[in-house]
């Protein structure tokens, strides 16, 4: 096969394309003609034994010399390559596991081995963002059956490193999102580990909202740890909160989630396979899923909230998960912030136990960690909540949260966004609706969660007497620009909170 | 908007991507920081009154300054921009037609205007390739009926030119793929025109197979015309063969196809809309379609030609064409030349009625350039054939062939790849069975289409005695490497010929 005229001289370009590999040619490379490589052309690159795939583009000016090779920052470090190595490259092999995605195009229902070889070749980078972008999509709209989630989960969770906390209970828990902010997680991890359980905590980040609960506690803390400084918090605090991604827990859910981020979408057969997959690789043994149900919400009936909890029930049985879904309020946001700082502070008024605290938040907290604290099997049915509060009130939480935080390596106070600007009624009446999604939009124009301190500040809740000129919300933002976007889509959206 | 602190400095990068646009900007460029970008976020760029809109690439070398800015090809040639203009950029407006290809992928059912919408967004470039991909795995298998595609076909023709010949008939052909070698369009215009009819004929390059006719066409002609030359050309010669692409009619299908190809699929809708978009685009009023039906063809059973006959004419008849289906035998290759050069070959050994030209390529020609002669309504039902048999023995065929791409601007004399290898059967026996699937593959890995000279020159047909060490067929390459790539193919299946 050619193998010593297909050899060419790493040089460093310093390109971030995030995820995607590229690799960089000249079209004067002797390579690429010999070959027949044009741009686009999926190529297999090595070093020694490694070899990663990349899409090529192809250069003709003299940022590289026709012997030279460049590579993306993510191709680089997945090679591990230094200036100067020597890189072989070769033709693609056909990628065998393109034809399950094809068939699933066509409706076919694919088995364990289908999903496996997809979810493999996936998380090895086989897959260019076009074929990933094919998968999400033919596995989207409830193209995929119960029995075919469960197989996809399974192929997630053997993917990647598996967990095993040597304990008879790991507790856990999700929120579906669609619920601006929503942050009850931090509250209950310190609820639950100062009661004693064990709560390995790996959260993600934002998907398609202002904020992920990673997105958040990285305004407070390090959440991204190594496996061995996850088990060292653990160990010592019996919790952690930190990003998933990090520890190479269901790898193919990071590589498919920024996809589902670029087209909006969340599928429930994705949502039911990346939630239970991550739960179960970070060795959980009882998780408490959160849906909460309004007419903007990510679920929008009772009918589809029972659906999905009885397919995620379902599911979590076949994967060794015992799962309780609770279906909650979501006909407006919880607490007042949406964003990361903004919520990082509202979630510190509730350990503190603060007079302005939101109540809600706190509310809901309570809800989830009483659940599972009742499913841990150690207090008596429907004494779960009150266990909760008292440890929430007492200040152990706070204290626990506190511990978590400088265990994971810091603990900072946030600060927010420099350039604010204050919504105000222009008529008054009663606040009859909350636009979830169009609420979460602005927070997401004002620089949410990329500007950690950007988001939207929420001064009033649903059935409150507004008088002309309150306050209903403030942006903040990070820049000018972005407040102005923010500011933009507020003016030609007039449907965001309804006034009667 | 900030508009005066958005502004950047061009500098050309000379990087190639095909079709996508991408933006490179330095990490320190005060626009990345102050407006929250990160790589792959979508960014509009502009020069003057022209905008476009580009994913970023972000930049930490020394490659750019942080007040440059640089452009993939494409981008750079839709912009229209030159070394130091000065560009100014943007956030990217939500891309509004999005929300239609998530209704689409939750099975929900498109009017007219959604896909016009859409269409309109991916020819002014605003869908990444992951958007792309979306919309046409949400509109693969069977998931668009009848008044969708109608719909999907008329938002096709409408994005680009038609044109207009002021005849009262306008006659094209189009065969569904899947065919290794199948090139009678060449030998249907010739004898068409020669008859006396308009046959302006754009053809595609190869989606999915090793050589599309404009593919072919290129090796003896120029296919690459301006649609004042197209005009020049058909007003002299009554005919042309050129590539469809630069003639700007229905230019999403342009884009579409490159997506397919990257995923391998070619579904029934968008080929529906691809074909007769093209067709009723390049003013076509009589069309005649061809679908060969084999085990290892595009179309595989009767009943699908059948179901995509019934498709192919309704559709038709909602654009305005008048469109007959003719089904044929789709059980192995046509004629002995698989690739560019070698159909190229096989067609003017036709022209020429030469005593070695494929009979089996000759026989279809005229059954469709007698169909179309029918369907003109010039010759009496059943005559068709016959006419145009008389015209190809009677050279007026080749002549007009030969006018028509002297008229393109050059006639070129194909020449073969100088790799071959020979491969000979290793047992006698009946030939039963060839792969049309794997021949193509076989064909497609020794570097065609975009090896031109390279292919398979099939030395044997269907139900033939062959007797040990018979030559079956010749691989031509124009690398060593490409050749030992499809060498590599065939010793890993043996069933590509399958002799008994």
């Amino acid at each position: 096969m050619e193998q010593h005229s297909n050899i060419l001289k790493y040089k460093n370009l310093g390109i971030y394309t995030q995820n995607e590999n590229v690799v960089y040619m000249h079209e004067d490379c002797h390579v690429c003609i010999s070959e027949g490589f044009e741009a686009l052309t999926r190529i297999r690159i090595s070093k020694a034994t490694n070899s990663i795939v990349a899409s090529l583009n192809v250069i003709n000016s003299d940022m590289l010399f026709p012997n030279e090779i460049g590579l993306s920052e993510a191709a680089a470090k997945k090679l591990n390559v230094s200036e100067n190595d020597t890189l072989y490259v070769s033709h693609l092999e056909p990628i065998e596991s393109l034809s399950h995605v094809r068939a699933k195009i066509y409706n076919q229902k694919l088995d364990y081995s289908a999903f496996s070889e997809i979810i493999t070749d996936i998380v090895q980078g086989n897959y260019s963002n076009i074929h990933l972008s094919a998968f999400i999509t033919a596995c989207a709209g409830d193209r995929m059956d119960i029995t075919e989630i469960s197989h996809l989960t399974k192929a997630m969770i053997t993917s990647g490193k598996q967990l095993n906390w040597y304990e008879e209970i790991v507790v856990d828990k999700h929120c579906i999102g669609g619920l601006p902010g929503n942050r009850t997680t931090p509250l209950i991890v310190a609820i639950v580990a100062a009661y004693g359980l064990t709560m390995p905590k790996t959260s993600s980040r934002a998907i398609t909202s202002p904020a992920g609960t990673a997105d958040t506690m990285e305004v407070l803390t390090n959440v991204t740890l190594s496996l061995e400084e996850i088990k060292t918090v653990v160990e010592k605090e019996g919790g952690c909160i930190v990003w998933g991604g990090t520890a190479q827990l269901s790898p193919a859910d990071d590589v498919l989630i920024k996809i589902e981020k670029a087209l909006d979408i969340d599928s429930e057969g994705q949502l039911i396979a990346s939630v239970l997959s991550k739960k179960a690789a970070a060795g959980s043994t009882h998780v408490v899923i959160d849906i909460p149900v309004g007419e903007t919400a990510k679920v929008r009936s009772a009918e589809v909230a029972q659906k999905l909890k009885n397919h995620m029930e379902t599911v979590g049985n076949a994967v060794g998960l015992n799962v309780k879904v609770v279906i909650t309020d979501g006909t407006q946001p919880v607490g007042r912030g949406i964003g990361p700082t903004l919520e990082a502070i509202d979630i510190l008024k509730v350990l503190k136990n603060e007079a302005d605290a939101p109540f809600d938040l706190m509310e809901r907290a309570l809800l989830l960690a009483g659940e599972l604290i009742e499913l841990s099997g150690k207090v008596k049915k429907g004494k779960g909540t009150e266990t909760a509060k008292e440890i929430l009130k007492s200040g152990k939480a706070y204290n626990k949260f506190l511990a978590i935080c400088k265990a994971q390596g810091r603990f900072t106070e946030p600060v927010l966004a420099p350039y604010t600007i204050e919504i105000k009624a222009e008529k008054a009446g009663i606040l009859e609706r909350i636009d979830n999604r169009k609420i979460a939009k602005l927070a997401k124009l004002s620089g949410a969660p990329q500007s950690k301190s950007a988001g939207i500040l929420l001064n009033v809740h649903l059935d409150e007497k507004i008088e002309e000129n309150h306050l209903l919300y403030t942006i903040y933002a990070e820049s000018k620009g972005e407040l102005n976007y923010a500011l933009e889509y507020k003016n030609y959206h007039n449907n965001i909170l309804t006034i009667t």
